[in-house]
């Protein structure tokens, strides 16, 4: 039997494929070769997620990988319909992300609850200025998305003391459904996204949502920028409709240096860096290894992702 | 029987006392008075925290309050060799501070491993830089000082998944003796100072202490200003002997806009606000008028001071 032909859509560092030595023939390849490469290959590793480029070279009816890896929680930027209508397995990258991101959301609600930048503002100022903290035990979050990120921030949040609402597209037992949201809204101190970017969540942060958050509440997203109407989410700051926000990510990233929301009060910009936690890479690649050795040998995948729900639907809280 | 007098050295704003309307004769004084009231009293309620006049004000020998409460924790700016002599009862605070410091340090030891100062300087700039954060769970951090707020913090951490030693006087169950202090500092990731002001802890944390600590580690102090040596801290960070360091506590408050701590590479300062969660004012008076009903009917009085310890011994994590 010929080894099976693995192409890596490739970034900088490469994975660490060593093990599999023998077992594949792994071709490196980048977004112009793409197209070319597909139909011949077995197995596509998306290894470089800043580009829509598999969307692109996806193969209509033809010869195809039959198993699809996004070293990625979010599935948005691969899915076509011809991918999604085809028998192609997609999996994701569930269980390397969501305890770091769980992490960076706790501490975004922490430093914004004791007004850590304040206290950064004023070191640099040189000026003592004592202020009164809020306390995070007892506030109240909802967290928009029950996928295993949302789920991990509402562990974390919860043992924090936080009250929190876990919101899903459809309600389950611990998990309320996508018509709560806006009545959860209006009473949350925090207001965290973690969802998947499909076509029900795009733009789903925008001007009306603002307008229903408490004026000393937060919004922060940890999930895909295209959720968020920036412009909306800039006003709202403006207008101190809303008392702070924190965004991990962006319609159009790396941000430039022209960009407006570098300096919007009460806004906290960071690079896309949530999850990725020191040995990241090193995590994807070894997960990728055991995925492929259950594969070679015929074992069922981990990590499926419900094309046409574009992620992974979980069922609870404790999951 | 004549009304007890409560004598009230006083801060602005004052205590809310109007509940014991009737029950109790209240003058308020400052530091320059107090020497003058102190032996008229029966009680004496230190509100305003930022000066050492009870020491300095109180009565030898002759007629003094039966019980002095302090609106704080630590209790080292009142205790002088005749108030420890005394039959006086002191009592503290305790229950009003260690929820928001618990939270303050758990918010300082997520935003040092997700480098929110860096995010913020970065923003400041306009520039995209992705950096690596490091995980909190499963991460290290020792807590010296085992009372409440040690406990609290313990507590806390171990929710974000950290294996943490705490750290008091002697070994009990849950708690480590002062003798396993370097040992453990020496593999810690997290060294956070939460013990009271004695002679014994009164500049521990200096040069032989920083150097013994990774240079990866931090050091966070939110107990009081002169357990650390500060020239000491500067030294080490300087040196990159530790990664960093927050104090909210100083030798001297407010820290002057001279002083050579606000800029040190590394160092998060502070203005002694970690307690500090919207409302502590109105609990702390709430507090004292409780324990002021217990003690108008003879009932015992919790929060007593160990006078000789200079703090209120715990017995074991749980308690």
């Amino acid at each position: 039997m010929r080894e099976p032909v693995l192409l890596v859509l490739d970034a900088d560092p490469s994975p660490r494929l060593g093990r599999l030595a023998g077992r594949v023939l792994v071709r490196h390849v980048d977004r112009a070769g793409l197209a070319a490469q597909l139909p011949r290959a077995d197995v596509l590793l998306v290894w470089d997620l800043a580009s829509d480029a598999v969307r692109e070279a996806w193969p209509g009816d033809g010869p195809r990988p039959a198993w699809v890896h996004t070293a990625s929680v979010g599935v948005d930027r691969l899915l076509c319909p011809e991918l999604v209508g085809c028998d192609t397995v997609v999996t994701n990258a569930r269980g390397v992300f969501e305890q770091p991101i769980a992490e960076y959301v706790a501490g975004l609600v922490l430093a914004f609850a004791k007004d850590l930048p304040g206290t950064l503002e004023l070191q640099q100022r040189r000026r003592w200025r004592h202020r009164e903290s809020v306390p995070v035990a007892g506030s109240r979050a909802v967290v928009v998305g029950a996928g295993p990120v949302g789920r991990a921030i509402t562990r974390l949040l919860m043992g924090l003391g936080v009250e929190v609402a876990l919101v899903g597209r459809t309600a389950r037992r611990t998990i309320r459904g996508a018509g709560d949201l806006d009545r959860l809204a209006a009473r949350a101190d925090w207001v965290i996204c973690a969802a998947p970017l499909t076509p029900r969540t795009h733009g789903m942060f925008d001007t009306r949502f603002f307008g229903l958050m408490q004026p000393s509440a937060r919004f922060i997203n940890v999930g895909r920028g295209p959720m968020v109407v920036e412009g909306d989410l800039v006003d709202a700051l403006r207008k101190r409709w809303i008392a702070g926000a924190a965004l991990d990510a962006f319609e159009r990233e790396p941000l430039g240096p022209q960009s407006p929301l570098w300096d919007v009060p009460g806004l906290i910009v960071s690079p896309h860096m949530s999850g990725d936690a020191v040995g990241w890479r090193d995590r994807l690649g070894e997960q990728f290894v055991a995925m492929y050795e259950l594969w070679l040998t015929g074992r069922p995948l981990p990590n499926v992702v419900d094309k046409r729900l574009g992620y992974i639907p979980g069922t609870d809280l404790d999951e």
